[in-house]
């Protein structure tokens, strides 16, 4: 087994980065690849993935089809991924191929609940209690260790709530467990909080590190509806949550944009939910109210260019238009200042389909 | 000869706009389509037009292959242009086929600056006092009454200081309309001024006018250099500056974005110089500055949707990277901040390969 490949020089205007993923989240880095001169390829098992109408390149293929990851590897540069469910083995062939950031150990810690949990609270960073859980008799003995209210939650392959279950007696847990499929899973302590918030930063391969104003983030069915800055996260709380960010970056020597969600307690005490390895949902309002967008700043930080200034002009509301709600507009006369349409065929229900970002002069 | 098509309701998500002209203005104009959800077709007769890389579509085309434009305007809903010297044939030809914005008229006043003087003129807008030139006589007939100083240029296909030179004597005058190969021109009165600005504005198809903040605009043989807002064009004069530019695109019944340059004198007094009937390169500020940029304000007239909102909310300097430079931050490690590259090849003189916005706070 060769060594994973590192980023010898900056990337050269013209240079292509690969992305692994083609969401809308691939889809605008691919748009915000076009200023800064580099070229996209977009790598996605999704035949109609909606970052493909905006790459250079596109690559429709299996993540396991190693014929095809090596023809998409050699026209790369640098490979990132715009989902963090991107398999272990994937990344480990390609970075054996190509330089990549962030590098798949990163992607590793937070694709797995367990692993992600251990690595905040091992850096002395507050999260939920937790417990793995292997099978139904680990999902009891959790629970009586954690107490009235838990939930369970698949070790991998979760997101916007899919593979997590509010659980209230060891049964229920147990019961959880079983419906999941009996995979791999973590029994979480249920924390009450405020709000919830999300430090979105970007660290640089020089080590630079460059946060934005962490938004206030409302979610709706499990799914986040709505990021605002400011948030009620400020000054001291504020710095608070960059720090936190900043460890964990730096402990994974991580290279690009990273989310991390925390929950804001009723005293003010944040507690780390999650890591997002990549560009995220509640930094899509920094397209319009930042000097530099968070895809920008993802790919310049991968491009090992410099960071660029993420400071924040205007306040700012955005929010997720999911499913059929897309098409509550379309007939009308007056399609929503500050749209972005992602280019999906069907609003299949849960879908997000497009996000608005309504900003107004800095408060 | 049938009627010009008229666009008879707003455009739905998904829609095609055909831009003819590929250079970076298009290049921009498609690329604020993927967040408006609409597709572009771009139509050029550059084999490697800039625009081509970014768009859904793309026609490499002479503008007057009527087989290849019948074939554009079959996949657009509507049609506009990123360069006034679209041939009006061209324009004429395509308007019957399929909506178009602006109205082939406005290009043909526009492009044809005896037409477009008399225009200005006819509004009771000052303008550079001018004689038409169809001749030698013309021209000395012309420098007699004009005095001085004048400006001899070609009625059409000039931009960037082409077509136009300074004249002091008759002979200089008569030479100068050889020179150019005796085709039509006008004799200008040199104006003098203070510095230069203008108005980049949008009308909407329902009438409605939003204009963007007039920046100062400074040239370097004749090709912009640098546009900075705010400018020092405020207030009342400011007021003033943006009523002319209303004026004009109502009496051209005008839908998308135009630019009006200005020349503002010592006094204060303005002078139009020119329309430029599409984006402006002194409007490129507003990707980063405003709340939309010109480019999505277009697009939105064109497509028949209302207009968004030009507030600004930063202050900005705009730089055009002009022929070499650009290669001058190439080997560097530090590509430079507000970044838009064209994705040109040839680094020709005189060629604008790609323009840097910088932001502060607005003051």
């Amino acid at each position: 087994m060769s060594e994973a490949k590192s980023l010898t020089a900056p990337l050269e205007p013209g240079a292509t980065i690969g992305i692994l993923g083609g969401g809308q989240l691939g889809r605008m880095l691919a748009e915000a690849a076009i200023d800064l001169g580099l070229k996209t390829h977009i790598y996605s098992d999704e035949r109609d993935a909606p970052a493909f109408q905006i790459a250079d390149e596109a690559t429709y293929g299996r993540y396991d089809d190693e014929k095809a990851l090596e023809a998409f590897a050699r026209t790369c540069a640098v490979v990132t991924f715009e989902f963090e469910n991107v398999p272990t083995a994937t990344a480990e062939f390609l970075s054996r191929l190509v330089p990549m950031a962030p590098s798949p150990r990163a992607l590793q810690i937070a694709q797995d609940r367990f692993l992600e949990k251990s690595f905040v609270a091992g850096l002395g960073i507050a999260t939920a209690a937790f417990r793995d859980v292997a099978n139904e008799e680990d999902a009891r003995a959790a629970f009586r260790t954690l107490g009235a209210a838990a939930i369970l939650k698949t070790r991998r392959l979760g997101y916007d709530g899919k593979g997590q279950q509010k659980v209230r007696s060891e049964d229920e847990a147990a019961r959880a467990f079983v419906q999941f499929g009996a995979v791999p899973a973590i029994l979480e302590d249920f924390v009450d909080f405020s709000y919830e918030a999300s430090v979105v930063a970007a660290r640089g391969r020089d080590g630079a590190f460059a946060a934005y104003d962490p938004p206030k983030n409302e979610h709706e069915n499990h799914i986040l509806r709505r990021s605002t800055v400011p948030s009620p996260l400020q000054n001291e709380k504020a710095a608070e949550a960059i720090v936190i960010a900043r460890r964990i970056a730096e402990a994974l020597d991580y290279v690009g944009v990273l989310g991390v969600e925390l929950f804001v307690g009723a005293d003010g005490t944040l507690t780390v939910n999650e890591i997002a390895p990549r560009v995220h949902n509640s930094g899509h309002w920094t397209i319009e109210a930042c000097a530099t967008s968070q895809f920008a700043q993802h790919l310049r930080a991968v491009a090992g260019w410099p960071l660029d200034d993420p400071s924040r002009h205007s306040d700012a509301v955005m929010e997720n238009i999911i499913g059929d709600e897309v098409t509550s507009w379309m007939g009308m006369t007056e399609p929503p200042e500050g749209l972005h349409l992602y280019g999906k065929g069907e609003p299949r229900p849960g879908r997000k389909m497009a996000h608005i970002t309504r900003t107004k002069p800095r408060s």
